[in-house]
């Protein structure tokens, strides 16, 4: 089991990075934590500290990472798209800041919900698994009963009381399908289902509820705690970018859900393959001017993506990979150099960006940078001496 | 052969950034560029612009990076430890800087030494190659004459006269054996030759001096071009370090070469293998401290490696692979913030340490570097979003 979900981590996180999207600007920054120990001590937890100001500090108990009562069970339901488990979590936190701030709540991975639990409730409801939020099975025909529900996250929001952690806010993701994937028989052929956006709309929350009612029922989980659930679509396994949150809701206290938050989130790849429609055109220009020159400056080809994300028709941050062939420490240097430039000239402004480097092997020959509202690109060579 | 070269490059490069040994300082700052074209226009030439104050500026020629003349040689030579071309090159880089400061010199790669020339010097003289710098075959036997000099490389550093490019320094690195491998018949086993210190200090000598006089004769290199012969160790092909430059010596004029400057430079990675010396055994200590946290950190193992590099028996810089298995993009981010506080904790003040952060599959996840001097790690996590 675990040897198997390494194995999948392993092809899908390479994947990512060769299409990757990037939020740079929660995750670049010096830290800014002045003490010499490795772990801020407390009576009985320690926190990995924080690597800046808009991330949250994680929960270490006896120099160990708190791990999820459910670890490993998103990299299976997510294998053949990992794009999506990265995008459930990172977003699941993002959506979580607008609640729990970074400063006044610590991050702890869910200890609620445990991998047997997750997983018979993406399971199909039956005798055996009464709890199952998908419909029962009527069998693998045309007109079969989809997988709904495709994953279910927890991240625990928790407060320092005098050195002691107590949960003082919850966030539960829940990835729905768009395509429902099956074989009529093993090893066939497989088939595709399209759930309609309103389907799923209908069905996510229906899942919402339940989820909560049960959550609620938890031991540890008071009836006053906030609990915001936040509901994700799935991308298809074929699809180059990953999911996004297409809404949220926040449960104060009980089972009321309160009103239903709706997300406009898209992720893009840059160059847009043809068909697929941009938010904002200007932007696909900016990439293909800056692609234009970079791939001019070596005599060998340079192959470069991007993946962009956007809030509506506002762009919010761009990732990009450049793959080519050096011959040289000194052509490596030199290549990021002149992208930096090539960067801030083309690129579109005031957004984070991340570009990757990479070598004709895949490895990371170089980085650069930018935080949302510098012009300046970070750059950072991987040198080797 | 092109095909051949990429193919080397690939492997070589990824088993680079598994071991790799940081320089980070020359090659992690932000663009201190103040212009928004990409390339800095002048009659006749474009640069790359810098991205730090220690950095040379490349040539560019409309739009296209100038690559060297004799561009691929190095990656055929060194196709067995590619660790020897990337210290190769910035070593001569680093010399270089001692006599062309980078903010008078703009970095060329060589134009004057061509892939014919270069293949003939490396190859053994006989009759077809009269240039050949190594001795004359006397078979395949036990005492078959050595392949002394292995790669040869060339730096030009150009001056800007009002819009019009000169060559106005060079630097010529010659890559040593310590090591003759052979086979007694092709496809046989391979064997090995030592060749001592002094034998290889000597030889290095001759061929250094046969090497002035003919660059001396080159078209377009005056009489009075400062030339700097650098000249290198070849680490054998099973180090998991690369080699290092051991003397270097000036001409300012003519074929004189001025007086041998020597080095003390050594590569060495932590953990140490059983019966390796290490310059300080501090700083071996404090890197397996970092390390026993760093393990402890998740349930499933974490694989340190570091490499260190010394100048007698001062540590100048490190350079740290962390590989392990994530479950979710919050570990990788907890993580990423734990290791900038356990580097800072137990790893040597005041010097630049590269870490990075691999997953499963060899991809860099995250990132982390200190430039000498700071105390605290620049992070970056390659979130997808």
């Amino acid at each position: 089991m675990k040897r198997k979900v390494s194995a999948l981590v392993g092809i899908c996180l390479s994947a990512l990075l060769l299409v990757g999207c990037g939020k740079s600007n929660n995750n670049s920054s010096s830290s800014n934590n002045d003490n010499t120990t490795t772990t801020k001590k407390s009576d009985d937890f320690q926190t990995t500290g924080d690597a800046s100001n808009d991330q949250y500090q994680g929960v270490i108990e006896n120099g160990r990472y708190k791990t999820s009562k459910s670890r490993g069970v998103g990299v299976q339901q997510d294998s053949e798209n990992m794009l999506n488990l990265k995008n459930f979590d990172t977003g699941m936190t993002d959506i979580s800041k607008k609640f729990f701030s970074t400063k006044d709540y610590l991050f702890q991975e869910g200890q609620y919900l445990t991998t047997d639990t997750v997983e018979n409730w993406l399971g199909r409801k039956s005798k055996d698994n009464p709890d199952g939020l998908n419909p029962e099975s009527n069998g693998n025909g045309a007109n079969r009963n989809p997988m709904y529900v495709q994953q279910i996250g927890e991240q625990d929001y928790m407060k320092n009381n005098n050195g002691k952690l107590s949960l003082a806010g919850m966030t539960i993701g829940i990835g729905m399908n768009r395509k429902d994937y099956y074989q009529k028989e093993k090893y066939g052929a497989t088939y595709t289902q399209s759930i309609s956006r309103d389907k799923m709309v209908e069905e996510g929350k229906i899942a919402a509820k339940k989820v909560l009612e049960r959550v609620r029922k938890l031991d540890g989980v008071s009836n006053d705690t906030p609990i915001v659930i936040a509901m994700f679509q799935q991308a298809p396994n074929d699809s180059l970018v990953g999911g996004t949150f297409y809404a949220y809701a926040v449960s104060n206290s009980g089972t009321d859900l309160g009103d239903w938050k709706e997300l406009d989130y898209k992720n893009v790849t840059f160059p847009v393959t043809s068909g697929k429609s941009v938010p904002n055109s200007n932007d696909e220009k900016s990439f293909e001017n800056f692609k234009d020159k970079v791939q001019k400056f070596f005599p060998n080809l340079a192959g470069v993506t991007a993946q962009a994300k956007y809030d509506g028709k506002s762009l919010q941050s761009m990732n990009i990979n450049i793959n080519t062939q050096f011959y040289s420490e000194t052509e490596i240097i030199s290549f990021t150099q002149y992208v930096a430039q090539a960067a801030q000239s083309y690129l579109p402004n005031r957004i984070p960006i991340d570009i990757q480097i990479l070598g004709s092997d895949g490895k990371t020959q170089a980085f650069l940078s930018r935080d949302s509202g510098d012009a300046k690109f970070e750059t950072h060579v991987f040198t080797n001496s």
